[in-house]
């Protein structure tokens, strides 16, 4: 556990307009949260820093995706019959609750209980209702979705999409084509997901609307490798493989040899994840890459790891990278009865021996007449696995017509094959964005007990406001000069503040507690003598102050983003 | 109507990867589209454009609040029982139908007829059911939001926003506070809203799931000024006047001057849409500005404007400005309980009298002995107003006493006073994002009969793609400079693509199609002699080439899309 109280985070965060409770002059709900002026820009900053990753250096492409689903969608995903918690209420009071929260304390994993279990378990530790002490009712399963209807009347049920990843397979087809048919294929997508909590707590930690962002890369089943990963295999992490269950840093190399990670391209995304993160401002000394358990991760899982920070609640996971192998595309293919799959040409056309269906061109003619042809097309059109108890069904014209032994045989041939249909993998680091911006603030924040004072070590490149700028005091045309330089900063693209109220210190500490990386002041020294021109700015790490010319300022300031250190501009 | 078949374009749109029908392989969703990797690009960056002007120029903050709300929300903004289409059912068949629709032949205005109108209006025109002939069913209203459940039962309903204005209205008091309780106050909003349209037609001008961007900007209602008005006033605009409800062009000022326009501040806000939407790329001849009729303006606006552009579908509303009084912050105050007011202060304190309660404290010492003191203080924070048939009613520590009139005096006092409570005015311009994109490629459309070939003149600025890189040939190590260079140019936040397929005229034809502006080729004599280290790079709407040097091409190109004239660089 690290030194911060979350309760002291969120009341920053409400009093200085980062994040609000949503609705609070209605009361409020739980787990919903709205982004002030400072959080929507911090929010946005990340998701460009993904962008540039994902977008810029991979050329992957984004799309974006309805938030409202039919159905269909996700009975193929799962999530209509498996996306569920446990819920019990109060025979009394009626009041709700998560079946297994009520048991934690008898149980080290009681999220593994079935409802009969729990049933069982709150008659052998006497579990009654937290709110009233009433008996707690029969444990069944809730549906985390939240339901709605499409178009009128209540034939077509919809769904807000519990992740936007769902999204993108159901595009396989359409993002294929873009692609030139060409594998991998990144595709990025962000934006809102649902899940109807029955009870959340924890802060921003378990919303019911949240912020994803997604990555799904579809690659060659039989090629998991990626060209820039010997750019990194040097590179160190923290793993917490699911074999020892401790801590243990190497190389993604080492990783890889060892068959801790699955592949090189699986390895290559956690170790881009790794990289993402840290260039956030998550401190590496609490970040670690763990493994599902066995028995934790899905089945048709080949790996997956989670990235774990630690945050004043404990390790949390913020993103996780699966190799999701064909699970997503054969589901969606199954359901929607589509074809989602690669043609993956050989290097060389192969000849192939293969079993298929012969007409018997001499019968046919006589038995079918002129229909003859086209019976003998359609028959050929099908291949040994349609043949039922000896016959054939086929269709001609609109009319079925059913076949009999005498009339084929099966054979066996050999063909030109130019290549073959896979389903491809899919490969998906996908970042929970709330949580992401919770860790950053948390691992940003730093209270000085005894000044009473807080700063946020914001990196610059995702503070929210990149510059303040103020006039010593608010008169004597300093306001105009700092107004100005406000302006132009602002209009370059530079998120800005002016601040021409009260001391000097005071709009420092201001700036400072909403993680500001840079404060420049026009001071009596800007307007003359050799000064003319210049203006201090002051670095909120280090609280160092240097003077720059104020034609000077935008390219300083963007080079401090860009990494440069305060102490060589 | 212009020449533009809105059916070629979805067609290109859908081919290409702009937008793509939702959930196609499950036979898809009236009224939903998922934007493809051009798509989404072109919607970016039209919303950082927005962003540039709302955030960048005027400083106005942006929020992010939830799109699913509690009925509290949307039954203060009057959705919950105004926002409805009429609906109704055939009784043979089922189909649902708008039930105006299914009449416009007969009337000018079918949307003003009441259902009893309607039920008449059937029978009058012996109006059947579409589909299958049946007999229609009565007339009801049917509310447009999609519903939903928040939490496990029934017991919180929700809705999914029909507009973002709402999270912004709702967290009035945070941004006030933020804004250090000073106006004018700007807001602004993207994201989803939400309509569940009986029977969505006209492509992306009705979608069930679409994208706004939305400015609440705050005023002093007794000051409807704007400071930069003086530097756009001479700029001209075409409006249609609900007086005359012809167009006509005429400066900002005499717009305000002639009463046309109601205010300065809306006025420019008119104004800055205009420059919006040109830049953005819409044709400034098919761009006009119509004031709402009297009665189609909201009972509370103080006025209203369209932004109209001319479509293939005929004059379509992409942009409302409206004044919208102060009704939405009065609603919320009214339903939640909240104070939602500035509190503006006099230049100088002012004298006024005032009629104040003034306790007896003679008779109440010896009648209520030690709580006396309470009591009197408890009846002077009492105003006149609140005296009820000559007695008042206080609380004193949880006991409620009733008071004679013999115990208090009504008195005229006078008293400074610092400022005064005022709702703030709501100036709202507000954005649909989907029409705004599809009209961008309206109006940038541009298709050649006779050689069959279409380009899409899409302004630099928003274009997706902002450069293609092609090698003349894919050998000889062209290849390798092309991709280099594609990789500097994407690295550097260019959105880039490589393409060495086919013929370069083919290439050309596929960029010119989804709106690229440059095309920058590799030839041999970027590899020898005097033109080592250039590329040719082509002008997408002349078809111009000029030679240039490969170092100077981010440069080159980023000065483009800030506007330079091809001929110039």
């Amino acid at each position: 556990m690290t030194g911060v109280d979350p309760s002291d985070l969120l009341a920053l965060c409400k009093r200085r307009g980062f994040i609000w409770p949503s609705f609070e002059i209605y009361g409020g709900v739980a787990g919903m949260f709205d982004y002030g002026p400072l959080g929507c820009a911090l929010r946005n900053n990340i998701t460009d820093v993904w962008r540039a990753i994902y977008k810029g250096r991979e050329g992957f492409v984004e799309i974006d995706s309805e938030t409202v689903n039919p159905r269909e969608v996700f009975k193929a995903s799962g999530h209509v019959d498996e996306f569920a918690d446990l819920i019990t209420y109060c025979t009394k009071c009626q009041a709700p609750f998560r079946a297994d929260h009520l048991v934690k304390e008898f149980y080290d994993n009681p999220d593994v209980l079935s409802p009969a279990e729990l049933d069982q378990a709150f008659i052998d530790h006497n579990v009654k209702c937290p709110e009233c002490g009433g008996d707690l009712g029969k444990v069944e399963e809730f549906n985390l979705m939240f339901k709605t209807n499409i178009g009128p009347g209540s034939a077509r049920i919809g769904y807000l999409r519990p992740e936007t990843a769902q999204g993108i397979f159901v595009n396989f087809n359409n993002l294929y084509r873009y692609n030139r048919e060409k594998l991998p294929l990144g595709v990025i997508q962000t934006g809102r997901g649902y899940r109807n909590e029955i009870a959340p707590r924890q802060g921003m930690i378990r919303m019911r609307e949240f912020n994803m962002m997604e990555v799904e890369l579809f690659v060659d089943p039989e090629d998991k490798d990626w060209p820039r990963f010997p750019k990194i295999e040097n590179e160190t992490i923290t793993l917490v493989p699911n074999t020892t269950c401790e801590p243990v840093t190497m190389t993604i190399k080492e990783a890889v040899d060892k068959k801790i990670i699955a592949n090189r391209v699986l390895a290559y995304f956690v170790n881009t994840t790794k990289q993402f993160l840290i260039r956030l401002g998550i401190d590496p000394a609490r970040l670690r890459f763990r493994q599902h358990l066995k028995d934790e991760m899905a089945h048709y899982a080949a790996d997956c790891w989670d990235a774990e920070v630690l945050l004043s609640y404990g390790w949390m996971e913020i993103t996780g990278i699966a190799d999701r192998g064909c699970w997503d595309l054969s589901r969606h293919a199954q359901f929607s009865g589509a074809e989602l799959t690669h043609f993956k040409k050989f290097d060389e056309p192969i000849e192939e021996e293969v079993d298929k269906i012969k007409a018997n061109h001499r019968l046919l003619g006589p038995r079918f007449k002129g229909q003859a042809k086209d019976i003998a097309a359609a028959m050929e059109s099908m291949t040994p696995a349609d043949v039922k108890d000896g016959k054939l069904v086929i269709t001609v014209n609109g009319e079925k017509i059913e076949i009999g032994s005498d009339l084929f045989e099966v054979v066996r041939v050999k063909e030109k094959v130019a290549g073959k249909r896979v389903v491809p993998h899919v490969i998906e680091p996908s970042c929970g964005l709330d949580r992401i911006f919770y860790s950053v603030l948390e691992h940003a924040y730093d209270y000085d007990e005894k000044e009473g004072y807080t700063v946020l070590h914001i990196k610059p490149e995702v503070a929210p406001i990149k510059v303040a700028v103020f006039p010593l005091m608010e008169k004597d045309g300093l306001d105009d000069i700092a107004r100005d330089i406000y302006e132009k900063l602002q209009l370059s693209g530079l998120n800005s503040l002016y601040d021409g109220a009260g001391t000097i210190g005071k709009r420092y500490a201001r700036m400072d507690e909403v993680g500001t990386p840079f404060c420049i002041t026009v001071d009596y020294e800007s307007m003359e003598g050799d000064t003319k021109g210049t203006v201090t700015i002051r670095d909120r790490d280090s609280r160092d102050q240097k003077r720059i010319r104020i034609d000077d300022a935008e390219r300083v300031i963007r080079s401090l983003m860009a990494g440069a250190d305060f102490k060589t501009i």
